[in-house]
């Protein structure tokens, strides 16, 4: 496998771009990325060519198995400190770290770590070097995340036999658990959220022991793992013929998350995704419950940059790219009430999008 | 529920006795023990005896079901960033944040928040001041964490059958994460680890698709989660009859695990306990493939301090408190040949511990 070197082939130039002659990569998933690495401590120093990876003894044979092409260092000193002198000894006098990733104490034990006279200005605070990289996946991270999606998409197939009134909403997330894990996924994405009635309307509803109603909304939000990538998908579904009010949300929701997803292209910004499936709720009355973001990268994290929100202040606004995996999912909750969510997991392309999620999402009565 | 209310006047005092006027809690673990709120995204803030808790509309809902006595407030913004404007709006002029949840970037933005004036002198660092009273376990976790790991025991009996030549680790792992969701666990502790034959000589060896041999060790790693508390233990079985060496090795780690266990008391420090279990492993010639520490705290996270390990330049050493709830793990790995692992959760007392674990640990031959 070459990827991981290619990858930090580019790390590298990034961080020369930087003016760091280093970059001491402290985050997990960003270990993996670069190294091959999966194991639970770790830290990568990575000086031009040369990438050194520090763990502890649990990991010797695990390291000597998975990394690809990094020195493996086996220490008992915490990681990251055994990174930085090595950094020292390798002549770096300026060093960088991902600050969105590093504690304020775990960057005291860094500097700790260094020559009294060399702490100063040792390191250099950068953000998303690695998370900037990571946005754009590569097409053997693509075709692992449409066989991820795929999975979640039969996976919902599938669960669709066990909702029915009466089941307890940990029952159908038990299922679809237990189906994803024969099917082979490693691990769930997240914490399976299944809501079900006047709890559709809690837009992170975590399955609980209450029980699915006679009529009434199901909402599924689930995701797998597959070989290291998570996928992430949301359907609401419908248990006995619409109440009042249902259908009408339903087709706002769906409308929204329709062109949330056609406005998706490379060159366009997070902001601008967001506020067209924003602008369709909005019109058809529903916009104050609309209560989160439209969206986010996905990857190694079920959370990742790009973000696609209403405009931050003080945040940068990201434009689109193509390789870029972003969800596309609005939903609107009327408190007490009952709520809906839809969502895709998409890959960006140059003009426009590929679902790799291609669930229907017409209204499904069950 | 007044458990989360005590909790709060504790930490008032202790952020009192550092010399602040208010905390800022932002690691979502510490939010929880401190309000009850369970949701993904959230800020606490403490001010004597308000405290006000931030969360976006997701979870409107759930806020006003889960947070007891706190202020709820809903927001746009960043929790963070909201919980430190309404800081400066009630007075605070020096506010402590947890230096070890808190990233370079966090403390940035949480710094941009305030006006110019106040930036430099605005926060003050502190590790552990929730973390510390974690540490101690009250009755009501200490029910609940004895619950958590008597499903942790019998889920260990259940899955012994599972266990037999051929059959994949990961059959092993799914059976025994399907049971335990099955028992009412809310999620495993962590990924479930089990080992077989060559593996089991691999300290964190996630269930893989190897399949078990007919002779050899299988190491079971396993924790389910009860009311947001986690469970923790291993066993180490085998299947057919030892091979040369391997019952030697299972004895020294047995005899290195009871010491550790018979060592603890409250007064004792981590690394005496950790002294005694490597003493043990040393004397019978297996010092060297002992490679990580004895154990570690468990509570709503499964790696909590205290820490049970060799000691660590610069960090002091944590004496045993009564109420503690910690592991004694020792193990020894032959790199490509086999290894062993055994483990228990105890329950610290002032005269020595209760074992929340008590699964017979003597040779089991499968």
């Amino acid at each position: 496998m070459v990827i991981p070197a290619e990858r930090r082939r580019k790390i590298a130039r990034a961080v020369a771009k930087a003016g760091a002659e280093a970059l001491l990569v402290t985050h997990l998933p960003d270990v993996r990325y670069l190294t091959g690495f999966t194991g639970s401590s770790a830290a990568l120093l990575v000086k031009g060519s040369r990438a050194t990876l520090f763990t502890d003894g649990r990991y010797t044979e695990q390291a000597q198995h998975e990394v690809d092409g990094a020195k493996i260092v086996i220490t008992e000193k915490p990681a990251a400190v055994a990174a930085c002198e090595l950094a020292v000894e390798q002549g770096v006098t300026l060093c960088a770290f991902d600050s969105a990733q590093t504690t304020v104490e775990g960057l005291e034990r860094m500097k700790a770590a260094l020559p009294a006279k060399q702490r100063k200005n040792f390191f250099v605070a950068t953000t998303a070097l690695v998370a900037g990289l990571r946005e754009i996946k590569d097409e053997v991270e693509q075709e692992t995340m449409r066989s991820a999606a795929a999975l979640g998409c039969r996976l919902f197939e599938q669960v669709l036999e066990e909702i029915h009134p009466g089941a307890t909403e940990m029952e159908v997330a038990l299922a679809l658990e237990f189906m994803a894990r024969l099917a082979g996924a490693e691990r769930m994405s997240f914490e399976t959220i299944v809501a079900g009635g006047s709890r559709s309307a809690l837009p992170h509803g975590r399955a609980s022991s209450a029980k699915l109603p006679k009529r009434g909304f199901v909402t599924l939000d689930f995701g797998v793992v597959v070989n290291g990538y998570c996928s992430d998908m949301t359907r609401t579904v419908h248990l006995g013929p619409a109440r009042k009010g249902e259908f009408e949300l339903y087709e706002a929701v769906l409308d929204a998350q329709l062109a949330g997803v056609a406005a998706v292209k490379a060159g366009i910004s997070g902001t601008e995704v967001d506020a067209a499936a924003r602008k369709v709720l909005e019109d058809a009355g529903y916009g104050e419950y609309f209560t989160h973001g439209t969206g986010h990268g996905v990857g190694l994290e079920i959370h990742e940059s790009p973000r696609l929100g209403k405009k931050r202040e003080g945040v940068p606004e990201t434009k689109l790219k193509a390789g870029m995996i972003v969800t596309i999912e609005p939903g609107a909750y009327l408190p007490g009430e009952f709520g809906v969510r839809i969502e895709d997991t998409v890959l960006v392309t140059a003009t426009g999008c590929e679902i790799l999620t291609p669930t229907p999402k017409a209204w499904i009565e069950l």
